[in-house]
């Protein structure tokens, strides 16, 4: 089993799959947790060039082919050979995020992004993805709470966030197979039960 | 002008557009020589990676994504800025490798590596392209006289060679308006001479 969780950053989806994995952990699960991009030695490399450029001009379509390469490597080394030995996959963003971030956000062309990530993931589409809701003033009002910066938020803008959260709601309408909108503004352990039920009832 | 210049390793590519960059020069143009991958930060650091993990089980897939990212940030960055300040572009490998390497030497999807080209190129091709064309046993002559090792060469195989080496041929077969097919096995001044009378008669 593949399950991927996608959202915007601080909309609590980084919390509620490390309850998920232990809960998975302590039902005896075999599990394994990764985090795009990441997860391998090529791609924590490339993650290192997504980060160190953050403020540079990188370009966005040289920005989303470095996330599909990271992907393909992930798949190819990491997710394929776990689903094989029935380990079940978390993973913190995957191909949706592209579509959402570089699709939406950048107005890239979202059916070339399609195209390029089934390309990178050799087809491989998530079991279960769940996309956690919240409102930009919400995520705006959080990172306030922890002191983190909004340097960036202010630069980029908040309609190009409201473009991201338009596109995980389209894309969520045209993949109603697998994925599940939860509202961000629950609580964590609401929210932590609504994702057990879900994953269990497919177990 | 972008002119590029395609050929497998040693097949004498570097030596003429290092000579076709002097005659320019001295011919007073303005010219900038780029070599693939690399020319922008980002793609320096992408070649790093490509280069590092040479030996590891990279995923073909991951490698002409990081091969077509590093294209994406020079084109942006460095080729349309030069060609825009009627700057001469000379680049040592191109769009071209990709389908020649990964396309017909690792036989992923020819029309999929051509989409994705397209997208990191923003569909920028280049006005004449010049591939050195050597048969694979002189290259490993070549290669055994400079005392380069032949282990890779050894482990893909010849075959893997002889696939590239087709597949510019037949790059070249149907893009004539800008492909030059030269023999490799002449000598430095005799191409380096069809060269310039290819590159003169254009400018």
């Amino acid at each position: 089993m593949f399950i991927t969780f996608e959202g915007l950053d601080s909309s609590g989806k980084s919390t509620q799959i490390k309850l998920l994995e232990e809960k998975l952990i302590s039902d005896l699960r075999q599990v394994i947790l990764i985090r795009e991009p990441g997860g391998t030695k090529l791609s924590e490399k490339v993650r290192e060039i997504l980060l160190d450029n953050k403020n540079s001009e990188m370009n966005s379509r040289a920005e989303f082919l470095l996330f599909a390469s990271s992907r393909a490597q992930l798949v190819s080394e990491k997710i394929l050979p776990a689903i094989k030995n029935n380990i079940i996959v978390l993973c913190d963003r995957f191909a949706d995020s592209s579509l959402a971030y570089q699709g939406f956000g950048r107005r890239l062309d979202k059916i070339l992004i399609e195209q390029i990530n089934n390309f990178a993931t050799q087809n491989l589409q998530p079991d279960l993805t769940f996309f956690i809701d919240i409102p930009i003033r919400e995520i705006t009002r959080r990172r306030e709470i922890d002191g983190k910066a909004n340097d960036r938020m202010e630069t980029v803008g908040e309609k190009f966030f409201e473009r991201i959260r338009n596109g995980y709601l389209w894309l969520a309408e045209n993949n109603k197979n697998r994925f599940n909108v939860l509202n961000g503004l629950e609580g964590v352990e609401d929210l932590r039960s609504k994702i057990w039920k879900i994953v269990s009832s497919k177990l």
